[in-house]
């Protein structure tokens, strides 16, 4: 397996940051720091749950292409009536939204990407805009050789113009580069592209509310504990 | 200066990289190695003089969009017939065409850019190809946050979609971004845009055929001897 690959690309939410903890921890602050008491932990799985119906109106044509910071930020704004927050004005609910710019990746993540960025050329291959993916890896110290994000082939994943359209940037083959994920759906969509693909699970993404990922569920090429094992398994 | 400025874009070939020397010692050592002799450096500096020419037809529509591997190739066909070489295979024209991503960095460049990487977000703002700046990357160990190339934006500088684009992509103003060159000419290109600007001169760049940029002729935000002088003059 490692003989052919030559890039990996990573999921980015769940896969390599813990968004669900970072950000409940980051509002739970914000709102002592203010005073202002809600519903933080809802407010957050609220939040991701409207992620995938929101990019499916994209990828579906019913809203012209619009990156991952706005469609969060649209929301953000909804849930702040949701839960009952004050009215906050333009510069606290730009905070609030760049939230997920500051996430903290899971222990693993760091460790792993490092080894693995002295054979392979790495990168997220995520649904988050470039400035998002860019500012976390800033923030987190994330080692990326390169950003791929969604933003630049104006698709979201699961669409096949994400994996492939990387893979032509990166000017390899498609089985030239493999698809790292915690999400076997995303994986499945990247084998059917012809990418190879690794999995690991993430088994508290989502807390109390994960359904599924738990194991994998499809013919991948490598399965890991997480990033630090898929590096070994890489031969890094 | 260095309070307004988040992100500073580098062009590559000659500011960051010696092409030049770079090049005339891989063609040397390979036509050594294969027993063939030939003006290599005639030949370096044709392959590069057919550079701004090349680009010039496709920013003028003359061409579909063609990303650099794909010039400097064609441009390379017509040199080996040119400067009198065998009729090479696929295999060496491949290997010969990819020395441009095998390039040397001068010798502040990779102290400077890693200095500078621990207060600003650095990429390239390169005419190359995504995976020409990428395996320059890898092979010469230049720490980019981010690659930005003309490909992403399907325009080549001094189109201002480049500049511009890159702002973009970073979720910055164009005021919050500098642009680092030895041209004046990218340089003043990007001040149209509305970017900071830093000039420092590589005079060695064109060898004894250079006839300009030995100094800055324009209001250029910042002037340095070299990238770890910018660092500096940017209080990194």
């Amino acid at each position: 397996m490692p003989g052919t690959v030559k890039a990996i690309l990573f999921d980015t939410f769940g896969t390599v940051v813990d968004w669900r903890s970072s950000l409940i921890a980051e509002l739970t602050a914000w709102g002592a720091a203010r005073n202002i008491t809600a519903d933080w932990t809802g407010l957050v799985d609220a939040w991701r749950g409207n992620y995938a119906p929101s990019m499916d109106r994209v990828r579906k044509g019913e809203q012209p292409w619009t990156k991952l910071d706005d469609l969060h930020r649209a929301t953000l704004d909804q849930l702040i009536v949701q839960f009952g927050l004050p009215d906050l004005g333009e510069a606290d609910r730009d905070h609030l939204n760049r939230g997920w710019h500051r996430l903290t990746p899971w222990p693993d993540s760091i460790p792993g990407l490092t080894r693995l960025k002295s054979r392979y050329t790495i990168a997220p291959l995520s649904n988050g805009n470039v400035a998002l993916l860019l500012n976390m890896a800033k923030h987190a110290g994330i080692p990326w050789d390169m950003i791929c994000a969604a933003e630049l082939f104006r698709h979201y994943k699961p669409d096949p113009e994400t994996y492939l359209g990387a893979a032509a940037l990166l000017g390899l083959e498609p089985g030239e580069v493999m698809m790292a994920a915690a999400h076997n759906g995303d994986l499945a969509a990247a084998r059917a592209c012809g990418l190879k693909t690794a999995f690991f699970a993430r088994p508290t993404e989502y807390g109390p509310h994960q359904s599924r990922d738990f194991a994998p569920d499809g013919p991948w090429d490598v399965v890991a504990a997480n990033i630090e094992d898929l590096a070994t398994k890489m031969r890094c």
